[in-house]
């Protein structure tokens, strides 16, 4: 088991980012408790969220900074920002403004689980899996 | 926004790894909710991890499968396993054996909180950072 003190028990802040200047951002409703999605922050985005205390993050997708809830207007206030103990991960406890969290139009991004107990391919099963917004509508 | 119906609302489970051959996994307290830790998964550590209902993933640090739990008897039964929209991230809802998940000797490796509202380096400060046990006498 790999340790490293100098990190684990610092009061330093010293985000780890990846080769590709990522950082995961795990993100919690700071009232269920649910998981709502996974994303990534570069410097930038870590930044303007500790500053401004509504969550930034980076699309890996469109390469851009994103302020989550830009288009949606379902944003995200930051209620605790935590790190891990090598500091390569984020987690935040938000107030999830609006319907919902993904971009499919659902309340969190995990609406599918898979079956336990099985060898080679798995068939993924709905859980929660309704709607809470139509994102064609949202997303114009 | 960039959307692919094919892989966000099928029962295909087709986990997208990323260039090292990794997945990322999200673990929570399957009976309070809260965040334990962030790992990471190889399809090796995947397979098993269906296969058993026991949590197994890939150490970056020592670059190999990991029986969570091998060392140090804190196994995780997984009571659920899901996967997101995009199929980039697993979520493991886990019934954790032994007194914690942090190879630190804490319960959750989440024990450090980034304040928000400030610019600039962050000092870090500790919550819930009482360790649950003496890493030095579980790992030898």
């Amino acid at each position: 088991m790999s340790s490293s003190p100098d990190i684990e028990e610092s009061l330093a802040f010293t985000p780890k980012f990846d080769a590709g200047g990522l950082i995961t951002a795990v993100v919690t409703d700071a009232a269920s408790g649910d998981l709502l999605m996974v994303a990534h922050m570069n410097a930038q985005a870590l930044a303007k969220t500790i500053e401004t205390g509504e969550a930034w993050y980076y699309s890996r997708s469109r390469k851009a900074l994103w302020r989550k809830g830009e288009t949606s207007g379902h944003v995200q206030r930051v209620i605790e920002l935590r790190t891990d103990c090598d500091q390569d991960a984020l987690w935040l406890k938000v107030e999830q403004a609006g319907p919902g969290a993904c971009h499919t139009g659902r309340r969190s991004c995990f609406y599918r689980a898979v079956p336990l107990g099985q060898k080679g391919a798995a068939r993924l099963e709905f859980r929660e899996a309704g709607k809470t917004f139509d994102p064609d509508k949202v997303y114009k």
